[in-house]
């Protein structure tokens, strides 16, 4: 018998940047012609099939015209395509074009389209870089900062996936304008969840900009994205792999993406979280966590922001008890729940951990009356 | 327009610890108990269906009884098997039995169960740990060291893959016994390239006692475990990511896993390899880097491990060639081999450039020769 010991210790550098402004198209091909990819000058562009004719084949023609070969992989728009079939398509049509490890991916759509290649991109070859050009509020309220990659399965929302950082990433605050006014309100609800864990100022500010925020006022835009990414950056930098800390950006996910899955993706990503928000801080209030008054300002904001805050008719309750048990903070089959502390806080209920043991029943009669 | 720095820097620790035995799997129960798999309580153990009744179920058995939470993944065995579909029914049944993001994974089988289960460790629940329990020669050889775990597609092997490093691998030589022989010789190829591009004295070793570890001679089959994983470890260590040095491991896979996809996986990896280490011995050769005498020792070497040096019949070897452009190596569009020195050592055509452009033309007539 012997032993043999394999040394892997090194100093990883995953840091990049995020650059938030109006109509970057051409800041992208400026940065990739001064080495933002190294030396590849192979890219393929995941996009779905909404945000294709928008910006990715304007991308794609920029790309092409500034001498890399480039190719357009679309996918049909939607949660429900976030799938391990829609990445297996990818990858198919990739390798039939002759991509292989020398390439870079680029994402351009919102947060499903990020997930979605940015996946891809790190179990391609077994790992290619990829840039994020970021076309929703969503996607700059969740998926830029953070590395979190992923697909759905039938079983549960974003249990299969990596967390793989990007090279880069853009959020085109001019692209917002082409989203449904539903979409728009939709991301709203990462960035309201952004200042009820962390910021009450913030949350004061939304509640005085949200009309702006509606209309999509530049500069509001602007700052608002902005300050999702310094909200989340903070959160993710203290604790990447998500054992303690970072749970509480779970903050209205865990009945939110049961919700979510309930409805059969019907419910957007953002309008299921805020029905979580308003389920959790019902929870908060009756744990002592809140009082009325707070409770009540985040739900009048969530309403304020044409969100929803109840569970639609034909969702059935039991089901979505059952569901919460998918969730990826349940240990040893017990629920377990993120807390908000007053407005801009969390509990921390032991040092590092911000989640706490919810038993069923308490769950089951916060949605019995939601 | 604004810009944000995500600052990502960090110390990353992969190590982990080979060990080298017979009838490790007290052992592993033994390092469980003693914090191998920190807190965790809940092991999936994934194998094929040869494996689980030779020593899955005794592995299953002992963690249960050990008062862990365990449950059995298998799968049919072969290389045919090693796909996103396998992976994809895995993850299911993980799902379905409630696994989540709080378990580790126990591989235990040869090399197409070690990687497609350290593959599902990397993307389930965004990674969990996972332990290698290896039961066959070509995992000692080839799985044990470098964290490749991968799945094949329809157009490539191993392209669709991550990176991953195990908690620890298990080299249990007892269940060498248990293998048929031709799996045994297909387990040699790989021990013989490690010989060629490494260690003459290796390579004279294995001429020496070729019939002992195909007689499972235990001592010497423990050595050339350990030597497999160490001259493995001493170009993983200096290249983790295959940028330069690692390449030199493709040795005989340039040919070797085309021929093996072309055979519809009719041939067992190492066999597929060993027809490509002969192909490539001959290209060496006749690029001047080989004597013929040398040439002729690698191929006699192969032929007495009883393993294939010629392309056996009903392989097209026109297709064969076609499938060659599917390999990681080629880069805008142009073959690339690693080119074998002598016996013991491998060619660097520019510093930390071990694979050269070889010309289709040359590539075919090597190919139509065999």
């Amino acid at each position: 018998m012997s032993t043999f010991n394999v040394e892997l210790k090194k100093i990883v550098d995953d840091s990049y940047e995020i650059e938030i402004g109006y109509e970057l198209e051409r800041k992208l091909i400026h940065d990739l012609k001064n080495g933002l990819a190294g030396e590849i000058h192979k890219f393929a562009v995941v996009t779905d099939s909404i945000v294709k004719g928008l910006y990715a084949d304007k991308i794609l023609a920029m790309l092409q015209e500034a001498g890399y070969q480039a190719d357009l992989f679309v996918f049909k728009e939607g949660e429900k395509q976030k799938t391990r079939k829609t990445k297996e398509e990818i990858e198919d049509a990739m390798l039939a074009k002759g991509y292989r490890r020398d390439c870079c991916i680029i994402a351009v759509g919102g947060g499903v389209v990020t997930d979605l290649a940015g996946f891809v991109a790190g179990t391609f070859g077994r790992g290619v870089p990829f840039i994020n050009y970021a076309t929703t509020l969503l996607a700059a309220a969740d998926a830029s900062v953070g590395g979190k990659t992923a697909v759905d399965t039938p079983l549960a929302t974003n249990l299969i996936g990596l967390f793989n950082q990007p090279e880069k990433v853009y959020l085109d605050i001019a692209t917002w304008r082409t989203l449904p006014e539903r979409q728009v309100i939709s991301g709203l609800a990462e960035t309201i969840k952004h200042a009820c864990l962390a910021d009450h100022d913030f949350f004061d500010y939304l509640n005085e900009h949200i009309e702006d925020i509606l209309a999509l006022d530049r500069e509001v835009c602007e700052q608002i994205a902005e300050k999702n990414c310094k909200i989340k950056y903070e959160v993710v930098m203290k604790d990447e792999r998500e054992s303690g800390l970072r749970e509480i950006l779970n903050l209205g996910h865990t009945v939110g993406r049961a919700i979510e899955t309930v409805s059969g993706y019907e419910l957007l990503h953002g309008e299921a979280v805020s029905i979580g928000m308003a389920a959790e801080v019902k929870l908060a209030y009756r744990l002592g966590y809140m009082t009325a008054k707070e409770r009540d300002e985040v739900i009048a904001l969530l309403v304020k922001a044409k969100l929803p805050v109840a569970i639609p008719a034909g969702i059935n309750r039991d089901d979505l008890v059952k569901k919460l048990y998918t969730d990826k903070k349940v240990r040893n089959g017990k629920l377990r729940f993120v807390i908000q502390k007053g407005i801009g806080d969390i509990v921390e209920f032991e040092k590092g951990v911000f989640a706490t043991p919810i038993e069923e029943s308490v769950a089951r009669e916060i949605i019995m009356d939601l």
